[in-house]
């Protein structure tokens, strides 16, 4: 593994590392916040699992989460959000390929060969983490932005007991029913039901849902509103009676404004959960 | 004047816009954080001046101020650095022309026609401002990074009563004696002492300093702390009795994670001027 940079912040440490992902069959890059008292032994962690077009940086530089996690005591893991490199298969479309993984294991041609961001996310690299810095792997909740908000609750829901509490800014909360969704599932999992059911939240939530406390935060301003389908997750939420928050924020569009200016409250629930 | 954006950030608004400047004889972008209490008149506010290659874009998405200034009721402006465009002269370096304006009224050849920077922040932007919108040009205060510290601090110097008080994240606080100074005041302000050295915040502090209270922050690890010369500043500043605080801070270096773990100090220690 290989140090890009590590600048100091918030008492703490903001670091870029690369490393070699025998999963996605290139090199990755991610973003991991410590805060000072990693100095002293594992701290919990949050994951911030990023959007359409983010790399590892967005969410690093723009979020504003390193404030509030230094304050709790809380590590923050910034994945990017796809394979990238000149080998690596890619789409002109903003929401395909490079920068658009979807956090799911691509089947079909020419995806397969590294498009496989659900294990990176949901195995490889947790375990290079827990391997390398002082992170409590028994504590851990995650959080993430439109795709990544995707990702974030359907990697909550399908790893019971991993996750202590989840949360999501605007995410894709029905793709099966949208075109942010649709057209990705049928280039990376082809025509099989079942396997794009399992990365749907909202049909996920309808199976069972999350096994901890679940905070979801929308923008009523949102200009991608109609392609989030939020009101399938809330009503899906509500009928499975799920421990959670659905709040729609008057005035709040997609942006980056919007996840800084609710980030504290993020990070103040996930921290109630990893310290409970 | 033409929106570009308005984003609901923090209770407020996160407004950029463009408009034709006289000064600088080509169009001109900035970013204006006004808080929720601009509904209902005139809020102090905080310029922010940023350093070389920015734009009015970064400070506004990755200093983090808007969330303290909601807190205060303070409106933040982001000018850029520079005129900018396709009749405008420019540089291959990164630290001369476009990105590069210094906060001077160039004089030289190809810069005098556009490179007018120090009008445009000192004059024609301020008037912009309390005419458009809900600011109280009686409640002022200024701050900014590298090379917008510099102009924060020569801002603040040279228009006494104008600024209740003056910050600075490390400053180039002695250009006519660094390389970031002596290359950029040849090319735009040719050789006269007189005129470069009003431009200088050192000697700017040794002929009398601020009426008013100044901090500034340094980072010990800051990667150009040879260029920024701040044990100049610190130097004239305890000879001069100045009203102020510089700070080393430890193992911090000159990014935007450093301005950003700051930040809200500066913000509170203008807050307590303005509304003093």
């Amino acid at each position: 593994m290989e140090t890009v940079s590590e600048n100091r912040a918030f008492g703490g440490v903001q670091g870029v590392y690369r490393h070699t992902s025998a999963v996605c069959n290139c090199d990755m890059t991610f973003g991991l916040f410590l805060p000072a008292e990693a100095a002293d032994g594992p701290v919990p962690v949050l994951w911030f699992l990023s959007g359409l077009t983010c790399t590892h940086e967005n969410a690093m530089t723009k979020a504003g989460a390193q404030s509030w996690a230094a304050e709790q005591g809380i590590a923050l893991v910034f994945p990017d959000t796809s394979p990238r490199g000149e080998g690596v298969a890619n789409d002109e479309a903003y929401d395909l390929g490079q920068g658009a993984g979807f956090y799911v294991n691509a089947t079909q041609a020419p995806w397969a060969e590294h498009f496989r961001m659900w294990d990176y996310v949901s195995d490889e690299l947790p375990a290079l983490l827990s391997d390398t810095f002082a992170i409590d792997p028994e504590r851990q909740s995650v959080t993430g932005h439109s795709m990544g908000g995707h990702g974030a609750l359907t990697l909550a829901m399908r790893h019971p007991g991993r996750f202590r509490s989840v949360s999501a800014f605007a995410p894709i909360a029905n793709p099966t029913a949208s075109d942010w969704g649709r057209k990705q599932f049928d280039a990376y999992l082809g025509a099989d039901e079942a396997t794009r059911a399992a990365h749907d939240a909202t049909l996920l939530m309808r199976q069972g849902g999350f096994d901890g406390p679940m905070l979801i935060d929308q923008g009523t301003e949102d200009q991608f509103f109609d392609l989030l389908r939020p009101q399938a997750l809330a009503e899906a939420m509500a009928a499975q009676r799920q421990d959670g928050v659905l709040r729609m924020q008057k005035g709040y569009d997609h942006s980056y404004f919007f996840i800084s200016t609710f980030m504290e409250d993020h990070v103040t629930f996930h921290a109630e959960a990893l310290y409970a």
